[in-house]
């Protein structure tokens, strides 16, 4: 995306985690950080995430307050066939738009259950409901599909599912500027880097600096990652603590 | 806790994930389920979740929001000495109060850091820096504590010092009744059992009932998670889901 400037503007996202069995502990979330590192490659930045439970008033208000906030809005979750899905109507509900079953999810859906000889009940016809005005997003593993209205895209909370979603709808999508980011572990406490990172994040405000430090068997360590759009600001920032780094006689490694 | 009446209140909680390492996905969150595992053992239901950046405003905005909305607010990460540690200024900012060296935060820091003949430098002293008002939390692991402000408990990010910290505050919290739950594995589609799943949810409104498919191995099934606060319609429920599914013929086991 580019304003009338001509500038690559940065596009940004959201994600809301639906379920209930994210929030009790049951379940761990991966889907959070896979959807982080693929908007990355395309040049979209996860922003914020909510993880809210399977109830309408709680979506509407996570979808309504993020998709207002941000170029993207992601959902995982809650588009299944049983009476915990209320994803759908809460889409719908969100946007003030009416839901029906869609044709092309009902002939989609028909087929399927035709061809692999399974009962199509009114429990598996729940997945066709779509709210008005959305389009499809193709499921090429179990069909039901997700879809699409405005600036909002909901996707299954099945990984395997969400991911092949996400893969449908990823070449539509306009990225930004892509964040860049290089990674050093040094062998030091980061009480040790601390000012050095400070000042040098003064002298480079358009690189952001992370550091974050491990306890690996006894071995205290810091991973310094430095993230940017500009290449080279990006290179002459690590190039800079790198040389700090070895100067203080630390070891360090480029990592990914 | 107990209202007037007597009856026992269901006690709610968030959690705030701080961290630009997060929303990056260089790092795969490991806090969130193991609060929520743990919150439920001492009868607190996890609500709602939100990742947010090291940005002072979104963490107040997340703050803000979530300490007028449950009774307890959790938040982990940005407490260290680097300038991207920025988690006591928010809340500072968040509760709208001063923000100081603490002294019993500086006296144990010096402490620990003569005992440990390290340099306490002044980023290091970012750490005892804690909003007014605020107790500390005690960091059996690094030292460096967390803190308590009215609802609002502030703890580390690396996991092992997180979940260390949340020891030492569970004996304070005080919980309702706890949630219970029992898992069927069931070995059909999750549109197979979905229409009985619905009515049995009508018939027992207090028991939330959770179905959530998966595929192994080329093997579908079900996991139905059946969870409430009161035990005799949980058991009730879970012996009419079972007797149901045997009916039908599938095979079922209990997990957990």
């Amino acid at each position: 995306m580019s304003d009338k400037s001509g500038a690559k503007k940065i596009v940004t996202a959201a994600v809301v985690v639906i379920g209930d069995e994210i929030l009790s502990g049951r379940t761990q979330d991966k889907n959070m950080a896979w959807i982080a590192v693929r908007l990355n490659e395309i040049g979209v930045q996860l922003r914020e995430v909510r993880v809210v439970p399977d109830i309408e008033a709680e979506i509407v208000a996570a979808v309504n307050a993020l998709r207002a906030k941000f170029d993207y809005v992601f959902t995982t979750g809650g588009i299944g066939p049983t009476h915990d899905d209320i994803t759908a109507d809460s889409i719908a509900a969100a946007f003030d738009v009416g839901i029906d079953f869609h044709p092309e999810a009902m002939a989609l859906l028909t087929r399927h259950y035709e061809t692999s000889g399974i009962e199509f009940n009114d429990a598996r016809k729940r997945m066709a409901r779509i709210p008005d005005g959305a389009s499809l997003i193709n499921n090429p593993v179990s069909k039901a599909p997700g879809f699409c209205i405005e600036n909002v895209y909901v996707m299954a909370g099945v990984p395997t599912i969400m991911q092949a979603m996400f893969e449908e709808i990823a070449p539509t999508l306009h990225g930004g500027p892509k964040m860049l980011s290089r990674t050093i572990g040094a062998g030091l406490p980061e009480g040790r880097v601390a000012e050095k990172l400070g000042a040098l994040q003064k002298a480079y405000p358009d690189v952001s600096m992370g550091s974050y430090p491990y306890f690996r068997q006894g071995e205290v360590g810091t991973n310094l990652v430095l993230r940017s759009t500009e290449k080279a600001d990006l290179d002459a920032a690590f190039g800079e603590l790198v040389e700090y780094l070895k100067g203080e006689g630390v070891h360090v490694v480029e990592t990914t």
